[in-house]
C-alpha cells in the first residue's frame, strides 16, 4: 500500500511543525484546543457555547476547519470574536502545516484558541498541529460503541464530551458503556455528559 | 504539503485495480454496494435491514471495513449470511487494494455484496473500490446541512438515506434542507427518508 509508505515521513515533518506551533502559542500564552469529533457531533455548538460563557473576561480566537464552505465561520463570527477560516479541500483533517499557514493572519494575542477540525474520527487524530490538548466529542446517536471502534482519537483526548445527552429517552445508548469504552483507552480522560450548556467548570480549570 | 503530492498517483493506482474488482465482480455478476457515512449514522443496521428482507431469495455477503475490532462483523453473521472482515488500521477508509485482498476468500457466488466502508464522510468517498454503486447515509442528529459542507460523498452516491428519521421531532432537521443540499450536487441522487425498517423498495429494483 503506497499510502503507508509515504504517511510516516509526512508524519515525521508535521511532528516537527506541530512543535514549532507550539512554541509560538506557548510565546503568546495562548490555551489552544483542538476540537475533534464526527460530522454533526456538536463541535460548533461547543464552541459556541464556550465562546458564549467565556468572551466577556477572555481574548478569544476560533480555528475553523472545513473540507469547503463557510457555513460555521459565519455562524461563530457573529457571536463577536474572530474566526479565522481553513478550508481543505480534499483533505480529511488539518495538520500542523495547514495550521502554521495561518499563523501569520494572528495578529493580537488570545487567551483561548478553539480549532474545530475537519468532521471525521479517524484522520485528525493522527496530525498534532501544535495544540495544548484534543477535546473530542461523542454524539449520543453515534451510538456507546464508538470508543472501541475509533480508538486512537480516544486515547489521546484530554477532555471528552459526551454530546446531545437530552437524546438518551429516545435512543439505545448507554452511558456506562460508553465511559468504560473511553476509560479502557484513557483511564485519565476527563469526561463530560453534556447538552446544549456545556462543560462551564471543566474549561474554568484551565483559566 | 507532502500528502497531497502523493495522493495523486495513489489514487490512479486506486483506479486501476478498482477496475480489475469491478471486472472480477462482473464475472460473477455480483451486485456491489459501498455504504458510506459518519460513525454511528447506521450503517449496521441499514445493512442488517437489506439482509433481513433479501436473505431467503438471494445469496448476501457482507464485507466490514473498520479501523478495528469485529463487533460489527459477529452481529451480522449472526443473522446467517457471510461476512469478510478487513482491519484498516490507521487508514480511515476501504481503497482498492485492501479489497482486492479479501477477493480470494470469496469461494462461492454471491447475488449481492454489501461493503460497510469505514464510518467517515470524507475519504472513503475518494477510494473507488470496484463497486457498483456508492449508498451513502445522513443520519438526522448530523444536521441538514452536511450535504453542503461534505459534498464529494453526495456528488457520488447513486442513493442517499437520510436516516434516523424517527428522531425528527426532538431535531432541529429539515429533511427538505437536506435534500436540497443533496440535489444541488447531485440532482438524479435516489432518495429515502428512512428509520429502523428501511429502504425495501429502492433496493428491490436492482434485483
Amino acid at each position: 500500500m503506497k499510502r503507508v509508505k509515504v504517511l510516516k515521513p509526512v508524519l515525521v515533518s508535521n511532528q516537527q511543525r506541530a512543535k514549532e506551533n507550539r512554541s509560538m502559542f506557548d510565546r503568546m500564552n495562548s490555551l489552544v484546543i483542538n476540537i475533534i469529533a464526527s460530522p454533526g457531533a456538536g463541535k460548533t455548538s461547543v464552541i459556541k457555547n464556550i465562546v458564549r460563557h467565556f468572551k466577556s473576561r477572555h481574548q478569544i480566537l476560533v480555528i475553523e476547519g472545513d473540507i469547503k464552505g463557510q457555513i460555521d465561520s459565519q455562524s461563530i463570527s457573529k457571536l463577536g470574536v474572530d474566526v479565522i477560516q481553513i478550508n481543505t479541500a480534499t483533505e480529511c483533517h488539518l495538520d500542523a502545516f495547514m495550521t502554521a499557514q495561518v499563523l501569520p493572519q494572528i495578529k493580537k494575542r488570545y487567551d483561548l484558541i478553539l480549532v474545530e477540525n475537519v468532521g471525521n474520527l479517524v484522520c485528525p487524530a493522527e496530525f498534532d498541529i501544535g495544540e495544548d490538548y484534543k477535546l473530542a466529542i461523542l454524539s449520543t446517536p453515534e451510538g456507546d460503541d464508538k470508543p472501541m471502534k475509533y480508538p486512537l482519537l480516544f486515547h489521546l483526548a484530554k477532555v471528552v464530551v459526551i454530546n446531545k445527552s437530552d437524546l438518551l429517552p429516545y435512543l439505545d445508548f448507554d452511558p456506562q458503556v460508553a465511559k468504560k469504552g473511553i476509560r479502557r483507552e484513557n483511564p485519565k480522560a476527563i469526561i463530560s455528559v453534556a447538552s446544549g450548556d456545556i462543560l462551564k467548570a471543566r474549561f474554568r480549570k484551565n483559566f
